[in-house]
């Protein structure tokens, strides 16, 4: 597989990171319609952001635009898609396999982006030794063995608050490099481990804010 | 049910909604220790989250902390779960029944933070007519008379890409108040819906970014 090794490397502005896959949605999204050519004015008509933007965040990649027609849409999607990892496979294992944790493991969603759960972990005795869609649930302690074995860089964090830092201390000393955590809780560590937050029930309190809001005014 | 009606409808500043739900996983844990009291600074030192913002967070909230001894645990858990509008009910539809949407509705976690999936809406046959953990999936067409049935005004998007502002504008003229997108599209729609983003997908990019720049930078 071809990759833009030297360019994915650099340490990219969050927002830019935040922005490409949105031109990799709707670039895609041309592309199963057969759409030859896009450009950055049209990116920018269709995702409300500005075109100048569009083409800083596009001069990352391997790829240029030409004049007046723009980017070859199939180049742009596939540049895009490995730009972003998407197309090679990163192994994670799943801490905490409760109702999240579990649903999470059945999104095959995931692995279209790149990342492969290969096992998951609890501490439940109903739980552990089963499997859901062929991921094998394991004991807490088989973490450091069974990570070493699956070869698995990230770790992702669905157990409850309480055990949040605890479980987060566990992964780094099995040899997880980023952390992927789902809970509210924020998590303490070195800074050679990646964090990345995704807080779905934060979300849920901006937008129960914002909700409230609307309805007032328009009340 | 009391709230605090006239606090929570204010606007308020989208960086203390999302701080305020870490200040909720905090105090939860500290409240199931037996914990009775929490400062400002303590929050601080946990949460990384300079003291004076914790204050000034927190002065939304109907609560005074005591000099010397802080905030009473127990209360502060109570203000900043009824606060951020977990302890209401939301009625939601699901949009796309797929892996993403389907791990959704399983997830009873939600439930737990005021979020209610209703129905689900789906267009494949294989799918419609059924159910999961008792939430009835319809068929799209249904979407009008089933909307108001359940009185929803919560749209939840887990459509593929191409499908996204179509269903959007579906559940707007159904009368849907606030979408909550799962997708990576940007979503179109007038000032007075609102739209909360939540592409994990496009965090996955930032995780493999972070986690490249950090192997390179060890080897």
């Amino acid at each position: 597989m071809a990759e833009n090794k030297n360019i994915s490397r650099e340490l990219l502005p969050e927002p830019t990171l935040r922005r490409l896959p949105w031109y990799l949605a709707y670039v895609s999204m041309l592309h199963s319609q057969n759409v030859e050519y896009v450009s950055s004015t049209q990116i920018s008509k269709e995702l409300n952001v500005d075109s100048s933007q569009i083409a800083k965040d596009l001069s990352f990649l391997n790829i240029k635009g030409k004049t007046r027609i723009g980017y070859e849409v199939a180049k742009l999607e596939r540049e895009l898609r490995d730009f972003l990892g998407f197309k090679r496979h990163h192994n994670a294992v799943m801490m905490g396999v409760g109702s999240l944790g579990a649903a999470l493991i059945q999104d095959s969603g995931l692995s279209r982006y790149g990342l492969n759960i290969v096992a998951g972990f609890d501490v439940n005795p109903l739980i552990v030794g089963t499997s859901i869609c062929g991921v094998p649930i394991y004991n807490v302690d088989e973490l450091n063995t069974r990570r070493k074995e699956y070869n698995a860089e990230i770790g992702i964090v669905a157990v409850p608050v309480d055990k949040a830092q605890e479980v987060a201390e566990k992964m780094i000393a099995a040899g997880i490099k980023a952390i992927w955590n789902f809970t509210p809780v924020r998590i303490r560590a070195t800074e050679d481990v990646v964090i990345q937050d995704t807080s779905i029930y934060s979300h849920l309190a901006v937008m129960y804010n914002r909700l409230d809001a609307q309805n007032t005014k328009v009340k």
